[in-house]
Order: structure tokens, then sequence, then C-alpha cells
């Protein structure tokens, strides 16, 4: 070690070492600061009030923005970092508030309940202090005796086996159970729940995969059957459970989901599909990209790390999402001309008649998208 | 106010007022740990040191976890707030080492230097020191003057107008000039430079738009022409900025970015021309939609947030690029008859042949983007 580079340690150490005393003080604020929050959260709770409290949280931002410029600070740095801290709270909230029951000890029959998706709810039903069954293919000799007394019925299993399923447990359920669905489509489920249950009916969609831990801020579709009042309780422990429930009827539920996830995943497979064809240079293309393509393969990628068999149900659950995706691939055909004909002016226009369309859509989507191509560079 | 709302109210007040206070401590902590990192910069560029240390970053943040589960904190928040914090710290140093020129005084010509992307490697050449003259459309009249003992001319300009420039400007450059261009193609614009200049000649891409303030870990594409040596120090001052350089050949090169640019974002147009053309119900898509979904259709947004010519100029760029496009779409019409069959089998083979292929990205794609869906479900 020269001498110079000697000084430099000897220097530099000292530097290091308050920023590590700096740190260890941040954390055992951060460790007081939870210990506060649950003291917070104890408190609604023994007054029934809900916990997460978005004001609260603009409103301490702002402030927090304030004193940041006024101790040099760069405002969207903090803004940043109590995001992160406010989440973490939030997520601390909701999996003490999530045990809470609408109705504790009411019998909730999970059907496909060692599947994902229904053990997902299962494990939810019974944190919360409901008496929860499930019944798997095996179990159907037992399904009678499953049933009685049952408030909740929800069936979780492949969409091709739903209208089975609902045709087979009807007869057996009490008049005043709840029949739920949990499929990716309504029309069809719904309609046969109605003609063969003739008490409370719902139809459910959870927009979110089985993989998660909580339901904080999910989407969940919610088609009225029959009998409003009388599913409420449901709805309201989806709510408490952190989802946000978004009304429909099953006509505009299919209708949608055919963008959303028939159009959506297929246009997703023929790009990695003709990528594969083509052998393009996987490896390669990702040590060229940007931020923002490796955000968009990842788009890519994400849906061929997922199941098959899923996708394919998803994809061609309906005629009408078969006869859309046909379309698609029918409709892109009016672009060979203008791409033989090197005409770049028509597309110029066909993109601003979008960009139009699209309206302040795009602008958004502008700002969420560099957000989080930021929080990719930050990670990696 | 009744009397348990007003308990209620007394309670929770002075719980708030701890927060609030440990809120102000944490932020004077971090002005106080801000100070410390410039202090530590301002000594490792006396000694021209590189102030980036992975090593460190990472030894912090191990740190940080063990100590985060002695204080009961949940490590993974720990590292997600200190990747917010340590990312700060590197834009600050960036920010205050990008100055540093490789070869300040030397003089720098940017045509089009008055345009985004030209204007924003202007800024940076002024920033560190450089004598950095610009070249207009209007200024062709001075060109001569302009060019003279010049040590790099960085030509940013649009494609169609690229070939034509590198004409006229080289027989007025200095023979030891390095001549580089920023055109998203480098076939073409490099053999021009090559035939017009006698002297040093690189082919130069950046991937990134021209809106950035800094260019820390954003990607530049260099194809070497002529005098490697010669180029070296505007490589290493694009290095010094913050960039990571990748090394390739301009045949290599164009053929990844039919892929990278071309196909990827034509394929973008046509899913958004699609949902224009059926007059999909946007909003209400939005509203049911899970942030993956968000995230998807916001990449399709973002799309048509930007320059229509810009991205015609970039999508029609070569008649390679428009065969491939072509090819695209004709493809899809293998998948027509899966779909008039309703071939869910085939679907499923061919899901599986392309998700083999893509092979361990899947998998890195599903846990990145499943960190940026938490990102988004944070911050909205």
């Amino acid at each position: 070690m020269n001498k110079n580079n000697k000084n430099f340690q000897d220097q530099i150490v000292p530097l290091r070492d308050n920023i590590d005393s700096i740190d260890s003080q941040i954390l055992s604020l951060l460790a007081r600061r939870q210990a506060q929050v649950e003291n917070v959260v104890a408190l609604k709770k023994a007054h029934g009030i809900p916990v997460y409290h978005p004001a609260r949280e603009e409103d301490l931002i702002s402030k927090l923005r304030l004193q940041s410029q006024n101790n040099g600070l760069d405002p969207d740095f903090m803004e940043d970092l109590y995001r992160v801290i406010l989440r973490q709270s939030r997520v601390k909230q909701t999996q003490k508030m999530e045990h809470k029951g609408v109705r504790p000890n009411a019998k909730v029959l999970v059907i496909g309940g060692a599947g994902q998706m229904g053990g997902l709810f299962a494990g939810l039903f019974i944190k919360s202090g409901y008496e929860v069954r499930i019944l798997s293919a095996q179990d159907w000799d037992h399904a009678q005796a499953l049933c009685l007394e049952v408030d909740l019925v929800l069936i979780s299993v492949p969409i091709e086996n739903t209208l089975q399923v609902i045709e087979k447990i009807s007869p057996l359920l009490p008049p005043k159970a709840v029949l739920a669905d949990l499929t990716s489509v309504k029309k069809e489920p719904v309609s046969q729940m109605l003609l063969n249950h003739t008490g409370p009916v719902l139809g459910v969609h959870p927009l979110f995969g089985p993989t998660l831990s909580c339901l904080d801020k999910q989407i969940i579709v919610v088609t009225q059957g029959r009998d409003e009042a009388a599913c409420q309780w449901f709805t309201e422990q989806l709510s408490l459970w952190g989802a946000v429930i978004v009304e429909s009827t099953p006509d505009e539920h299919d209708e949608i989901m055919e963008i959303v996830q028939s159009l959506r995943h297929f246009v997703t497979f023929c790009f990695g599909e003709f990528l594969c064809h083509r052998r393009a240079k996987l490896a390669r293309t990702l040590e060229f990209s940007s931020p923002i393509y490796r955000l968009e393969l990842g788009m890519v990628g994400r849906l061929f790390a997922q199941d098959s068999a899923l996708y394919a149900e998803i994809i061609f659950a309906t005629p009408e999402r078969r006869a859309l995706l046909k379309e698609f691939i029918l409709s892109l055909g009016r672009h060979v001309d203008m791409l033989e004909n090197n005409d770049k002016q028509l597309f110029i226009d066909q993109f601003k008649r979008v960009a139009q369309w699209f309206g302040p859509f795009s602008d958004q989507a502008m700002r969420e998208s560099t957000f989080l191509i930021d929080k990719l560079i930050e990670r990696f």
C-alpha cells in the first residue's frame, strides 16, 4: 500500500464509520416507528375503525417533501423512500386486520380448495375464524355431509368442469346458502348457478394469480346473480381482506375479459412464438437492452414461465374469444401493403389516430412506466 | 363527537405525534448521511478512485438485513428501503462525477446539437469542460469554420439525413478528427463514414430516449469503424458519464435491432391499433385491471405518447426490418386453424416449446416483473 493509498484509507474509514452509525440509528428509529404503528392498529381495531387512511398518507408525504427541501434532500427521493415505508406499514396493518371475520364461525365449503386459488381463499377464511370445509375431486362421496348447514359454497375448479360441478353440488345445498364461483368467465357459470340453485348467487372473478400472500389492493370483479343482500357479508369480507371490489354484469365482464385476458395474452404468445420460430438471439438482445425493452421482453418471458394449460383455458375459453383472436390476425393483413410500399405517412396517420383514441391514458402510462423503469434500474 | 370517538382521538393523537417525531429524526439522519456521502465522494475524487462500489453496497445490505432481524424488522423491507437510499447516493455521486472530462478543452462539434439527443450530449460535453460547437441545419454556410481543429464530430440527425450529412461534413474535417454518429442503424452510416473520412470512425447507438438527465447505467452500443485507439477517449468519456458500453459489429447490431426496435414496437403498434379499431372500452378495462395488465397496457399507451415520425423512422428504417415485419404478419396465419379448431393441445405444445426456448430467462422475468408489480401497487 503506497503512502497516498494509506492516506486515503485513514481518511475514508472514519467517514464510513459515521455512515454506518447513521444507518444503525435509522434502523432503530424504523423499529420504533413500526412499534408505534402497531399501537395505532391495535387502537383502531379496538374502535372498529378502518386502518388504511390514504388522506393521512398523502398529508405525511406532502409534509416530508417540504421538510426535505428545507434539509437539502431531494423531495422525490424522500417520497420514494416513504412510499416503501408506508407500504410496509400497510402490509403489517392488513396482515393484522385480515384475520377479522365478518361472520366468524359461518360454514364455508371450498370446492377445489386443495388447488392453488381455492387454497388461497380457504386459508384466508380459516385465518378469519370461519369453519372451512374442502371438497376435492375424490370427496364427492361425502359431498352431502360437507354441504350440511353450509353458509357459502365457493367453486374454484378448472373452467371446463365448472358447469358440471354446479349441477352436481346445487341439489345438496341448503336453500339459504350463498353459491359463488371464481371462474374467469361469468355468463355461463352465473346462468348455470341461477338455473340449479334457488338461493343467493354471486359470480366472482379474482384478477390475480394464486401466489399472493395478501389481497391488499387486488381487484375482484363481482357480478350479482340473485339476492344481493344475502351475498353482502361475503363481498364485505373480500373488502376487509384488502381487495378492491368492481361491480359488473356477466355480459360486460366477459366482453372486457376478451380483451384483458384473451387478446392481450394471445398477442404476447404470438410475439414470443415468432421470436422462437426465428431463433432470435435472445441473450444477446438482452445485453443490448434498454430497461424498457428488458421490461417488455420480461412481460413475454413471464407468460411462458406460467402454466400452459391455464393459458390455453383462458385464451380459448369461449367461441367469442377465439373469434376475436381470428379477427385480430386477419386485421393485421391490412398492414402488409403499408410495409411493402414503405408507406411511413400511412403509419404516422394511423399512429396519430390511435394516440388520439388512447387520449390522456398515454401520458399517464408514460409517467407510470418511467417510474417503473427507474425502479428497475435501481434494482439491477 | 360521541364519548367513544373522543376517547379514540385522545389516544391516537399522541401516537401520531410520536410517529411524526420519529419521521423528523429519520429525515435529519438522512440529511446527515447525504453530507457524509458527499465527503466520501470528494475524497475519492481527490484520489482518482471510482465512486461506485458495488461490493460495499452489497456488504451494507447484508449487514442491515441481519440487524433488521435482530430489531424485528422485515429484512426484505429494509433492503428495498436501502436500495432507494443507495440509488439516491449513487445519482448524487454520478452527478458530481460526470463533470469530469477525459480530454477537457477538446473541441467537439455536434451536428444536430439543437435537437433533443444532440442537445443531451452537447450538454454533457459542456459540463465536462469541452469546447462544444453546434451545427444546425441553417449553419452549413459556417461549417468550414466550425470544423476547424475539431477533435470529435458527433452526428445526431434524423436517419434519413445521416448519409448525406456524412458526405457533406467529411471533406471539411481534420484527418485526425474522430467521426461518430448516433443513428439507430449502423451498417450504412459506418460504411459511409469509412468511405468519406480517412481518420478514426466510430458508430454509436445510445439505447435510450433523449429525455434523461443522467446516463447512469444506460446502455450505449459502440461499433468500431477505424483506429480504435484514437476513439478510446470518447468511449471512456461515455463510461465516465455512467453509461454501460456494449461492443458490437454493424452487422450484428442491425440484426439485433430488427428485433429490439422494429419488431417489438410494431407488435405494440398492432395491438394498440386493433384496440382502437375495435373501439375497446379502454377506461373500463383499466378499472378491471390487475397491476400486470395495467403495466402491459401501459407499455402500449407509452408508445402512442411518443413521436409518430420517430417511430415511423425506427420501424421502417431498412428493407430488412420491413421484410421481418411482413414475415411476422404472415406467420400469424399459422394460428388461424388452431383457433378455428379450438385446438388447445396444439397451443399447449407450442407454448411449451417456446417456454423451453426462453429457458431460464422466463423465471428471471417472472421475478423481475413481480418486483415491479409490487412497486406499482405500492405507488397507486
